[in-house]
């Protein structure tokens, strides 16, 4: 009771299929969270108000007590609670909480901090919920210049200058390697097997991605005739794709910035992968974490918020 | 009746999911015909000799006539009636049916031409049925050397050297756009349009895809944020789409290859896409029909496994 007591803040990253709330004392230290699956797609006959006000309850914080609340995510998207409109690029990712928008939530204070966009017509991106990881690492002490990589189903490869997001984009390497998996021709010689670690197959395929990203959708059909001419099959071929698609996605993004510092933000064994390849293709690379950072992101965003909350920065 | 008496061969392409039957006359035409989706994975109860029993009942060439049977596909894979293993590159086209095998089949005499491979662990690739095409397009007088592509659900780029497969490369562009198309994100933007003509988006996306192949997977992503930005969708984003992969196919094969002449063997929209993805690289290509070479190749290799037959060249 004496913690609940201090609560400054209600942090939320509500994405596509999970929801995740972290109760925050003035000092930024979470002292409550709670985690579900109700996502964007996934909300339930509650909707986005009578999930927040549950969820809250579960954790003792209920929504009278008058703590405001940030959030991000796709909860801020056209099919969300309600539209946060995307932000161009360049952006001061410092500045983006200003375009937060307010949530009309029966007494609660309730913000949503935007997606990112490039609205460029010849290469349009959007990103929704990265941007406050992003700035939570920079205000985690990270440099604010270089090359950062955000793996998941959807890739995130953002070029930051200065705390600036002066160009992203998305690759779906994620996707295409669960569609090829299950849906695709492959899926009889990979027979079930989606789980890569970073084995001898894992790297061979991430050279073959490295040496020929152009190839990429040439190479993918290697699977199926490296089972058919050598019984390569199983854990062994679903290693060897999945090097091959992460090799060929990180070959085509480290190719035209030969100079940058390379932080993959994320965690597990994802990052690992990814470590891994941008290892083989001769770069270095720090992994930071990215649910730490969306934490401290969104910390950051309430700052800029509310000004007069008793909210500092952990560090 | 007077055209079966002259039947001098049976000629079957027997793919994954169909199943074409020639009956041809001694001077090579085709007499009859018989075309059902009775392919290697949907053969039914009936089995692989009872299938290609009843089918030539139903155009009257029954069995015990004495016609040799000569066929080529997937009925030649592991999977399928009887395996004729690989024959490896570089081969002379003209001397594949020399690896024919021959299935038991009770009085008839039945060969299947084998297919190709590329044994090499580090880039492993294989074809069956297409090799058939490439003898019948030789056979209707087209050049021997340069590079044929045969578009697809699996796209084959073959280099040819005087007569000879000297290289090849499987493209899943087909099986990959489709997957888009039905299983991932896109789907909402894409909503169901999946069938594709040479519009201006469809140009747009070749431009996209010839610029910057070894950028695909990330470029995918694109139709959700033209979907999202700009409020590209459904039959537009599909035609950006296919002219994406198709242009980042396009653009690898022919970079390596700037001198050969090519050649798309192939038939219907498919083929014209190709066409004007090709013509957008700056290069020219003549289009040949696919399945008349299926047709002539069975044929010569039928005059090559039977010297003795009456079956002429019809050129």
């Amino acid at each position: 009771m004496a913690q609940r007591a201090h609560a400054a803040i209600v942090a939320v990253d509500w994405g596509t299929t999970s929801l995740r709330i972290w109760l925050m004392d003035d000092a930024g230290a979470v002292i409550a969270e709670r985690r579900t699956a109700e996502g964007m797609e996934t909300v339930g006959p509650l909707g986005f108000e009578g999930v927040l006000r549950a969820r809250l309850a579960d954790i003792g914080a209920d929504a009278s007590r008058g703590c405001p609340v940030v959030m991000c995510g796709m909860v801020g998207a056209r099919q969300g609670w309600r539209e946060a409109a995307y932000v161009d690029i360049p952006v001061d990712l410092a500045r983006i909480a200003d375009s937060a928008i307010a949530v009309p939530c029966g007494g609660m204070d309730v913000r949503i901090v935007p997606g990112l966009c490039r609205r460029d017509p010849r290469r349009p991106d959007v990103m929704r919920g990265e941007e406050t990881q992003l700035l939570g690492m920079l205000a985690d002490g990270q440099p604010s210049s270089g090359l950062v990589v955000m793996p998941g189903t959807h890739s995130k490869w953002v070029t930051l200058a200065r705390g600036t997001v002066t160009d992203f984009r998305t690759v779906m390497t994620g996707e295409i390697y669960a569609l090829l998996c299950r849906h695709s021709v492959l899926r009889h010689t990979i027979a079930g097997h989606h789980d890569v670690t970073p084995s001898a197959d894992f790297a061979d395929g991430v050279r073959a991605g490295l040496d020929e990203p152009a190839r990429v959708l040439a190479s993918v059909f290697a699977v199926r005739a490296g089972g058919l001419l050598f019984g390569r099959a199983g854990r062994e071929a679903a290693a060897w794709l999945s090097g091959l698609l992460i090799g060929a996605e990180v070959g085509a993004a480290l190719a035209p910035a030969a100079d940058a510092e390379v932080t993959i933000l994320g965690a597990g064994a994802l990052a690992g992968l990814y470590g891994h390849a941008i290892a083989a293709a001769g770069r270095g690379a720090r992994i930071r974490d990215g649910e730490a950072a969306a934490r401290t992101g969104l910390r950051e965003a309430a700052r800029r918020l509310w000004p007069a909350l008793p909210v500092k920065s952990a560090r």
